[in-house]
């Protein structure tokens, strides 16, 4: 272990073929058991025909190297994978059924090989999988399963992306064959997303030095461009899916462990054994919802409000001893109690999410998702509504009231001099300002910062403390083994490598989604205020392209590659802060705008009536040009749409050609002969007789010919 | 023909198996051209497997009767179509191969059969058709192509019907069986709406004559209504479609012969001719529809807003001799300009729609539903619009003003005493309840009269004149000879009524659905004004819906059976009411409720933020309901949608099935040896090596029980 940052050498190129990982951790089960469960897990895994290898690993844990036995047994499942992909309408064409031709048509990506590999290990037995459930059930001690960084890979990753401006398609592709679709998706999304901000960037940077605070010019183009972002990426999703192949993907569902059904009902049409949980039961769960958004808002919102008073009160009314100490105390409570409260309701969250009892994997994570987005929605956005929507329009009514207070701080208070209202007392109007700006730039910087920096020297520190510890064992007589003492030599660095990429973490792209997507909101809701922010923006996600891409590759176990076709629940928070910005936009503008703050540095000049007419027309024009955008965008063939339709042109062709052929001769002979074919016709019927007066085509002719020379009225008049 | 009403006998039953008659008439055209144009039509027709027979018709024109050929071509052009759908995703499973299953497993219905003589006679050329397009390019002696009706079954049908009070799902499909999904899926609209419609109904008359006038109550419970309608209705539509099986229908669309492409391009990939026509230019030519938008608004509009003005002076400011005849003045007017108004402006909006160039007729038949629905809105709201909004509210300030009129009505009026603006001037403010009274009720009724009633008077009148020309003719000398001269006795009756079938209007199911559309907008707009209309509108529906039928059996030639999937843009249209209603009920509950209009009549009472802030809520209370009420409709399984997943559940078991077998042996293999398969370890690689270090699963089980009985924890403080 201590060696593995020196003798790396050859240890950082070569994975050896392995294809993951398996830790498996014993450490707090009885050693009989342990042994019992080991072994069902080795047999499982050689039973659906993977090679395993098992070496020691860290603290009371063997590593389990697991491949995919055979070359033969790797097609057989490529195959089945690509049939069923295409039984669900994901691929358009039907696989080649050749075992050559199967890999040399359509090659085989890392992440196809992996993901086919994961769920080999992890799909239900009854399902032709091992049936391993990384930390669940049975498979408790299997504390996870992972594959291998391919370092050679990511240190040219890197290098490539840090020189280049755009990350384009062909360097999407590359991840999408390594990390899978769901990480390339977030990276398009996020390259797609800083290339738009060009355009807030620019309009902001004239905003904010040639036009008036509060410019309803600069408010109109970015609800424009607010729209056509979501829209266009909208579509972009859906041509990158067909361009990867995993169109719909998102509809071949995972099931997912936890879910437990109420009754197990036999489909006599299908034969298929269906888990039934009824979705009634699970709507009256999800009603739990309702409080549950009550009590967030409540508790997180009460709390930001509240410390957002003391602080008003603080720096603005009081004038007692210990000010420059009591400022800090707001913030002070804000920091130790928001992730306090935010970790104990995402507890709340998850408990009523799995309450709710999902029968899929994605189901559950949209479920959570929605309602992460509440707390994210209010720790974000609340202060900046607060100031914008109350403080600044009523603070002159409500900050005097703050006295309150006066009962609680008298006695430290040198007496009630102090807490009286200044008589000159002032709106601060730039708070407002200075909270955007704050938004906009430091908060990017601490959070690149939490990001990157912490997480290595977290690494750092860890493992100088395993040193330390394990020198102490060692003084002590060496009660632990180092995990490294069997190693073959040849493989010892390549062992200490996997060990220490078993200790990182799980990277969850959701947690960068939701970042970038909090982001868009400050811009679509509050950019007014401050319109450089596009610009910092701009410049953090040029950074945050690259540095998450630094983050996967150093900080964290490499993921195992999942598809998905679209950043999923995340479009719709798009879209509901795009919409929610029409609203907050127009009000900043009707508040503040103009003739800039009235009196006591509050916009005294406004009307309730005006205010709310410029949101119903703002709003309402957001809805129109959305509508028109989404109509001008569905008109126009984009190039991956425009691809499925050839592809499925093709296919067609190809089957409707076969089809074709059969009667194709007999149709000939009857244009040659002209004779009608019904061989059906015989005895006396009417019918008979009615289908029988024209014998043949010749007859028909004649006696249509017959009548037009008869009745045709243009004729008459030369004869 | 003059014998057609009185022995048609069995003329009524039996329609010879003819499947189309195709109407030829060449009364305008150069005598040889049209035996050379006929002669291509039966060769063309012949050459596309149809049995063809001719007969006389009226006036200077022939009947081709067409069936098809033999029951073999029947067969493979059933399997085409098929085959066509199943490659389109709008059937799951591959037909039958073998000709004789293809029917038993799938019986052939009457619409299936229809619809696909209709495409052998009318596709291009180039896909297997005739080519025949009516009325267009050289085949405009084409008059017609139309099936014939089916007796027995009409009256049938019209029999069960007047007796049921609910038309259920079995009666819809036979409907779909013989007049195709289009007409179908009217059907179970107009009946799922009548049946939603008992809630307004019951409501009402509670709102009526319990709650108190302008009740928010009942709006609300309107509100409410109209989300889950539509919501419900876009559910069901699905779970119909799937149900006939025409789920994505919409997705195979016909091309439109009128299409004029700028450029054919040939694909490379595809091989395929591709017709192009810039979107970018259509997007241009789509913008003259704000311009055309505008005229429409304004001349409509205006056309209406004056009458509106003239009709209040008349009524209510003039009191000036022939008061009683000028008050029919702007009725007049209405009655006599909206109609050729509305006839001109089709006029250009059908122009401007072939200028937009779609390719496909469905997406032209959108385009013009969206240009015909603009009309339609006008006509049917803008008075109610221009009473609500402008006259009560304003009316006491703008009437006055109408004295303008005083001006060129000076010389008839006595003197301008009369005219002035009486002293104790009152808004007329039952003047609302009665104009939506009267579209409740009398237009409905009046609107019911013109579609069957007048039609069949129309009928009459025509043959009657008919006959006198004829009479007369035959007087003259006889110089246009009766058509049915030539007919053989025992088809004469068969041939008059084929003659006089020819002779009906065509069924335009957009009629049908523009009306209901409208009605649900009368309800959601307008109905808080009189909330007995929902009573007054199921009464109506449940007549319209078995006069629709007397309609098509009776009045209209037998429809050519169409598929759809779903009533198309008339649901967007549905959507734009019901969200607009939340707009508008709110207004005029905010506007009249409460304590009753104000003094003058008009509700002075008001503030317009209140009335703004009412808006808002109301809208978005809808939003977020419709939001609901989409979630939990997408949560719950429909019947249709369990049935799509069973069916593709044993397409998807029986394809894996196979694709399962051939592995399952190699991997029970594996298991049973316990030994590595991997053939491809050779050489001294440090990979093969690192593989190749426990050569059995023994040895991997052997070092791994090892490791755990070395270092687990729980068994060392046991020993």
């Amino acid at each position: 272990m201590s060696s593995s940052h020196q003798s790396t050498g050859n240890a950082l190129d070569a994975n050896f073929g392995v294809d993951y990982v398996i830790s498996y951790r014993y450490a707090a089960t009885d050693k009989a058991k342990a042994e019992a469960q080991f072994e069902k897990l080795v047999r499982l895994l050689v039973g659906v025909g993977l090679a395993v290898e098992v070496r020691d690993g860290d603290d009371c844990s063997l590593l389990v190297f697991t491949k995919i036995a055979s070359e033969r047994r790797l097609l057989g499942e490529v195959y089945r994978s690509r049939i069923k992909d295409w039984l669900h309408g994901i691929r358009l064409a039907a696989p080649e059924k050749e075992s050559q031709k199967i890999l040399s048509s359509e090659p085989l990506t890392d992440s196809e090989r992996l993901r086919i590999v994961y769920f080999l290990i992890t799909n239900p037995r009854s399902e032709g999988g091992a049936g391993i459930t990384p930390q669940k059930g049975e498979w408790k001690d299997v504390e996870s399963i992972f594959p291998l960084h391919d370092h050679p890979f990511n240190s040219e990753w890197l290098k490539r992306w840090s020189g280049k401006m755009y990350i384009n398609t062909d360097d999407l592709t590359q991840i999408r064959d390594r990390f899978g679709e769901k990480i390339a998706i977030y990276f398009a999304f996020l390259q797609s997303y800083a290339f738009f901000l060009i355009f807030p960037a620019v309009t902001g940077a004239i905003a904010r030095y040639i036009l008036p605070k509060f410019s309803s010019i600069y408010a109109i183009a970015i609800g424009l461009w607010s729209v056509v972002f979501v829209e266009r990426w909208k579509r972009q999703e859906v041509d990158i899916a067909v361009r990867w192949g995993v169109r719909g993907a998102s509809s071949i569902q995972h099931p997912r462990p936890e879910f437990e059904y109420e009754k197990e009902v036999f489909d006599t049409v299908t034969g298929e054994k269906l888990k039934v949980f009824p979705s009634r039961k699970r709507l009256m769960r999800q009603l739990l919802q309702v409080p549950f958004a009550i009590l967030t808002i409540s508790v997180l919102g009460g709390l930001i409000a509240i410390c957002f008073g003391i602080e008003i009160f603080i720096s603005e009314v009081y004038n007692g001893p210990l000010k420059w100490l009591l400022v800090f105390l707001p913030v002070g409570l804000l920091s130790a109690l928001v992730p306090t409260l935010t970790a104990i309701l995402t507890g709340i969250a998850t408990r009523l999410t799995e309450y709710e009892n999902y029968a899929t994997i994605d189901s559950y994570e949209a479920a959570m998702t929605r309602k992460v987005f509440i707390f994210n929605f209010i720790t974000c956005y609340l202060p900046l509504f607060l100031t914008a929507f109350i403080y600044v329009p009523f603070g002159s009514l409500i900050v005097p009231h703050l006295d309150i207070f006066k009962l609680t701080v008298k006695p430290s208070a040198k007496g009630p001099k102090e807490l009286q209202t200044p008589k000159g007392f002032q709106i601060n109007s730039a708070r407002l300002q200075k909270q955007v700006f704050y938004f906009a730039l430091q908060a990017q910087v601490i959070n690149l910062a939490l990001e990157v920096v912490v997480p290595y020297l977290k690494r750092r520190g860890f493992s100088k403390v395993k040193k330390l510890k394990s020198s102490m064992a060692a003084r002590r007589g060496g009660e632990k083994p180092d995990a490294s003492i069997n190693d073959p030599p040849e493989e010892a660095a390549f062992l200490a490598r996997v060990r220490s990429e078993a200790e990182l973490d799980i990277y969850d792209v959701n947690v960068d989604l939701r970042e970038m997507c909090m982001q868009f909101g400050y811009i679509v809701l509050f950019s007014v205020v401050w319109p450089l922010s596009g610009f910092a923006y701009l410049v953090n996600n040029w950074v945050e392209l690259r540095s998450d891409a630094i983050k996967i590759c150093a900080g964290m176990r490499r993921p195992v590659p999942w598809r998905a076709d679209s950043i999923g629940p995340w479009l719709d928070s798009l879209g509901f802060l795009a919409w929610l910005g029409s609203i907050t936009t127009a009000a900043l503008v009707y508040l503040f705008g103009g003739d800039g703050p009235g009196p006591e540095g509050t916009p005294w000049g406004i009307k309730v009536w005006g205010l709310l007419l410029t949101i119903f027309c703002s709003e309402h024009m957001y809805l129109l040009v959305r509508l028109i955008a989404r109509t001008v965008l569905a008109s126009t063939e984009s190039p991956g749409l425009r691809k499925e339709r050839r592809e499925r042109f093709l296919v067609r062709k190809r089957y409707l050609e076969e089809s074709i052929g059969e009667e194709a001769s007999l149709i000939a002979t009857a244009e040659r002969s002209g004779e009608k074919i019904d061989t059906e016709m015989s005895g006396e019927k009417p019918e008979v007789k009615f289908w029988g007066r024209q014998r043949s085509l010749d007859e028909s002719l004649r006696f249509g010919k017959g009548a037009i020379s008869r009745t045709a009225p243009g004729e008459k008049k030369i004869q």
